[in-house]
């Protein structure tokens, strides 16, 4: 699929502020850097029909389309090779061109919108255990018998930090990565950290690299659910984060076929999934 | 309005998992603490009329009626005294009673659910603006003249971490805490960084102290525009977070009359907006 151009106007992930600091007890006023937060629209127009928002995401501006694509293979909602083209909608009389952006897919959605809002009014309660059989149903687990050095895995945190522009002007953004050993890293950054993930994720949809086979995903912050669904969608075999999982981001990894490497800090780390794809080795 | 009995099997915030740790390059199996993550759906029995699923949130259990009472209030969906009992959904045939809460409503809802997704429709494409002025349709700014020593506000992050035992045991839950000078602090935890500010403000509305003068409000992570919306909703004059804030949040700080600080940490702090509140005295 060929990668859209870019917009005239892209939005910029960081703006200037105004702060009172304090600073080892002395006051001063001074300029400062920002993350930007706007919402994102997202419409698919699926094989020729008018475009339908599918959802709204606060999302720091960048790597809006890669986010939009991202977002709607992650959910199951297209796969990597419906996509068309991908556009802002800049229509005249729009005055937010750069806040929606419209999927133009060859194929109708692969599910409906929002399945799950429907089975909740089903079904008094959800449950974790419910939440995982649903997943099942739309991903294998990922067969992968790619291995990785620990030494390695343990790098990537610092890696990911030291790509990531944007953290260091603000230091309020997540960071998401893709890492392969000896290939240069596909980095993404966002106040959500979900968004960072479909980022990266959408990029390499985009083109072409799904499943991401041998490929480890990083992340800066804690592991949830919805980050091992994400992984486990475009394919990863490995996800590795700076902060802790949650029980059902276990739980998911573990049935999902995922290597779960979570306080990766400082040399250590904690391995909760899938520990065979880690050489042990003392480097 | 009379606080809801506790349930008799209250599902827990954290459980055992089983972990492969590398530490200083040796590597050992051993039990772990891990923060739970399971599904609440939140109803809305309005008035009287049945219960309607409002929407799924991923949290950490515990403070179930709180968050739900919370996450009505701060959308703007129902009044603090609009609730007349929450419980959890318990009938027989129900496999998973602790996952689903029902908040029973003296009045019916005061705007319909969702109509952010229905104005997306209209309008091609969202922006921070829209955002701002629809909330500022819900909620008046914050007009309280309370005054506090920016040293008692730097000590509020050591404060909740202080308080925060699944922090201590799991590492991964976000915290979110009501701070008042001289006053114990209401805490809540969560792996959800809304759903923990949800929980407090719950509970605080629950008991009856919404809106909440004089009180700050302290976060464990970053400041997106949700965080300072749901602070606009409560009444609480002043946020005080570990991490940084987004442009949309200090944006809208500034128009809704509150004071944010951000990177508190080690006696230091950066205030954004609404700095007459803090007194910069040397202490």
């Amino acid at each position: 699929m060929p990668r859209p151009a870019a917009p005239a106007s892209p939005p910029r992930p960081s703006a200037r502020g105004r702060v009172l600091r304090l600073r080892d007890g002395a006051w001063s006023r001074r300029d400062d850097r920002l993350a930007v937060e706007e919402p994102l629209e997202v419409r698919v127009a699926a094989a020729g029909a008018p475009p339908e928002p599918v959802t709204v995401t606060m999302r720091t501006p960048g790597a809006d389309f890669a986010l939009a694509v991202g977002l709607l293979v992650t959910e199951g909602l297209i796969a990597p090779d419906d996509v068309a083209r991908v556009a802002y909608c800049t229509g005249p009389g729009v005055p937010q061109a750069f806040n929606a952006v419209t999927v133009h897919t060859r194929r109708p959605l692969r599910r409906p919108v929002s399945p799950r809002a429907h089975a909740m009014t089903a079904a008094c309660g959800l449950c974790g255990r419910v939440t995982l059989d649903e997943l099942a149903v739309r991903c294998a687990a990922v067969d992968d018998d790619a291995t990785f050095d620990a030494a390695w895995l343990t790098a990537l945190p610092d890696a990911l930090r030291d790509t990531q522009p944007g953290f260091a002007r603000t230091g309020t953004l997540h960071g998401a990565g893709l890492f392969t050993p000896g290939a240069p890293p596909l980095v993404a950054e966002d106040i959500g950290r979900h968004n960072a993930v479909d980022k990266v994720i959408g990029a390499a949809a985009m083109d072409g690299r799904l499943p991401l086979r041998g490929t480890v995903l990083t992340v800066s912050g804690r592991v949830s659910f919805e980050i091992v669904q994400k992984a486990a969608m475009a394919g990863i075999p490995v996800i590795c984060a700076v902060s802790g999982p949650s029980t059902l981001a276990v739980t998911a990894s573990h049935e999902l076929g995922i290597t779960l490497a979570a306080f990766v800090r400082g040399g250590d780390m904690n391995v909760y999934s899938h520990d065979e794809r880690i050489r042990q080795g003392d480097d």
